[in-house]
């Protein structure tokens, strides 16, 4: 057996019996976490482009819901709409070792599909579990050579799109592995986008959801796909990695809940921002710094930071900002957070901020590239206007599995996500919140609308 | 200025009024030709599948047209069908240097942009030909790597056809530098699926399709994308290729007209195996040799050929044996010719194309390498009953630019595939085809349906 077997072997047993309580607990938080994501990006741009290009190709009715401006409509826009959604306030959860967003593409996908085909809340929970344990291995298995050129949220994504929208039609092992082939041969998102800020991170995501579910519904009527699109001698490895370990592909199954090592986040900023981001707040308390006794900080990173975050000095966007370790960093000094409302008030057009970021600097750091990336280490050195020189640290970020988020925590996270669109009053964040902790009982899941 | 620039210049300012008259004619001829391929597919496997999915996820009624079972729907439906269908029967158009099929993609594309906006025919002529010049070209920049790995007609054919749609939107330089960027971080589509002859060459052509017209109509929105798609550091060269050359994006701009360069089709088969077919053919007619007298051929082709046909020994479908270089030679010995009707009745199941499929071997002939892909050389090696050894040879197969297909050739081309679907009468065939005739003079293309 390949290790591409094994994984469809896996996907294709995979029942809701099978789960501890711990995944299920996570995935309820998983998918509210991914909700408000979406629902905050409800009227920014470029959430609207995509909302109107469903409402000019696709049907305006149907079982499916469109998130950002509720209507119904074909699974496919639903999973195009809400994946665009749901990944650009850069709120949505992080696996580490794998680079993998996962619920922008596995929850966009699932939810659509499960909406359309009259599925529980205990179906969604598995398929999303199938794409997450599914994505999180195909993206260990590409490496670290495939992140420096390619965006696997969108890469790897549609697979795991795919998978989560498998479960929900009731695959057996051959139709995940033709699933695979359907969906991987696919797969596309290049990073190239980041130098001129561009808005193709949405664009990605959008895709990878609807693509996935497109591979996932086309297989479901016959559709063959290719048996050995990750390993083979013409396949994903071959094409878009050159440090690929099929190994990776069937670790740990059914002992390893990939799942529950995925991160929130905390800040509102890209995920390479966030280890610097918390050991300078945390070296600031302890020294009792202000912004201004701070002379020049040096982030310490892994190359990935450098090759996502290093495109952009001075931000033109509060999307760009968030790209921007000397803004984030700003932000964290001046304001000691960085969250929507510090991006949209302060990001562009704070001068303390400007100026904190001008005495920021990156620097590839041996130890924290090392680790990277089964851990995002945090290391800053700063050097006061004193002239001293100081270390800070932190092993584990804000939102790390050893340093989560509990549900009230999460749920002002959500609460915060909501209002920051000001589209839906307060009573209805705490409805979907009750409804997001009951996913496990819903019967349908219509009420996500 | 960068190649990109200079190419979206041109494709900004290319009007009608520029085109010569044989591009405009040549155009109308591919246009045929491209429409035969896909209405001869009309009801084999999987050209159904993408219509259901469109019936499943698209709208029921538009103006854009799904050729292959009548009916209207939204643009992007219309050319994700089309462009599953029209490159089934594998007797779509393809370019030599830069191994692309521009049509199936291109007019797919265009044409349902061109029935949803209510262009004009020659609206959709100077649309087709910025598709043909901007995808023949970039395929050409990524060279014989990418072809290794990736299905070009699916890759770069996301971006031509983005181009044509572009060209029917009005963009002017800035929106093609956007344009191409959008189509650029979609392009997929890998080899792999030829070793389990799976649909994938279908879902390539309908997704490059599809998603080169989402990257027009979203960019004509305001979406924005990679500035430097093609030539960045983190873009498709980067990703796709290891011997791009970006010269070849600018290539005699306005003065070669890389679209004359394009082939038509003759045999029914991948292209690959053309050249032999004709070396064979040629040499059995020259020297009076029938299928009996010959012990063995050796078809002596390029690495291309070997890595496209080399998965298969004995074709289980016919679409695989339209992949097998002994079946090919087997119907050109025994028949006399390879067109669909050869494949449908003798591929599988005559006997004694099977024997003379298994006399048949490739080889690497370093003459034939050298030349591709620029030029297809035909070289077969016959050794007879009576142990002489012949040589065949053609430069230039059938349907070469310098070997072409008339206008007579053309309609008895289109008339066979129209008829192997056995779903229109004749007089609509004759009808489609003086419609096609009269391309660059129609007011409107609903008449294409």
């Amino acid at each position: 057996m390949t290790h591409t077997e094994r994984l469809a072997a896996y996907l294709g047993e995979l029942a809701y019996a099978d789960l501890p309580a711990s995944v299920v607990s996570r995935t309820e938080e998983l998918f509210l976490d991914w909700l408000g994501s979406a629902l905050a990006s409800d009227g920014s741009h470029p959430t609207p482009l995509f909302h109107a290009y469903a409402q000019t190709m696709g049907p305006r009715e149907g079982r499916a819901r469109v998130l950002v401006a509720p209507y119904g409509t074909s699974p496919y826009f639903a999973a195009l709409v809400n994946g665009a959604a749901s990944h650009l306030v850069e709120q949505d959860d992080l696996h580490n070792s794998s680079v993998l967003h996962p619920a922008t593409v596995v929850f966009s996908a699932a939810l659509a599909a499960a909406q359309d085909l009259g599925k529980s809340g205990q179906e969604l929970i598995v398929a999303a579990v199938a794409g997450y344990e599914a994505g999180i291995r195909i993206g260990e298995f590409l490496g670290r050579s495939h992140y420096r050129i390619f965006h696997t949220t969108a890469t790897v994504g549609t697979l795991a799109a795919a998978v989560a929208v498998g479960k929900l039609l009731g695959f057996d092992r051959e139709q995940f592995i033709q699933v695979l082939g359907n969906a991987g041969t696919q797969a596309a998102g290049l990073w190239e986008f980041l130098r001129d800020a561009a808005d193709s991170k949405q664009l990605h995501t959008a895709k990878a959801a609807g693509d996935g579910l497109l591979a996932a519904y086309l297989t479901a009527q016959g559709l063959t796909g290719a048996r050995n699109i990750l390993e083979g001698e013409q396949g994903m490895a071959a094409g878009l990695s050159s440090d690929a370990d099929a190994r990776r592909l069937s670790d740990r199954l059914g002992q390893r809940w990939a799942l529950l090592e995925t991160s929130f986040k905390f800040h509102a900023s890209c995920r390479h921002t966030h280890p610097a981001a918390d050991a300078l707040l945390d070296l600031m308390q302890r020294e009792c710094l202000a912004p201004d006794d701070i002379a020049r900080v040096t982030a310490r990173v892994h190359q990935g930071a450098l090759d996502v975050l290093g495109r952009v000095d001075v931000p033109r966007t509060v999307h760009q900002a968030k790209f921007s370790m000397g803004t984030v960093l700003g932000l964290i000094a001046v304001h000691g957070k960085a969250q929507l409302g510090e991006f949209a008030n302060s990001a562009l057009n704070d001068p303390a901020v400007a100026a904190f970021r001008a005495r920021v600097g990156m620097r590839l750091d041996p130890e924290v590239d090392a680790a990277y990336p089964q851990r995002w280490l945090g290391r800053v050195e700063v050097t006061t206007r004193q002239g001293a020189v100081l270390q800070g640290r932190i092993d584990e970020p804000k939102g790390d599995p050893g340093n989560t988020l509990d549900r009230a925590e999460l749920e002002d996270k959500f609460r915060r996500l909501v209002a920051f669109a000001g589209k839906r009053p307060p009573a209805e964040a705490e409805a979907l919140i009750a409804q997001a902790w009951r996913l496990h009982e819903c019967v349908d899941l219509y009420c996500f609308t």
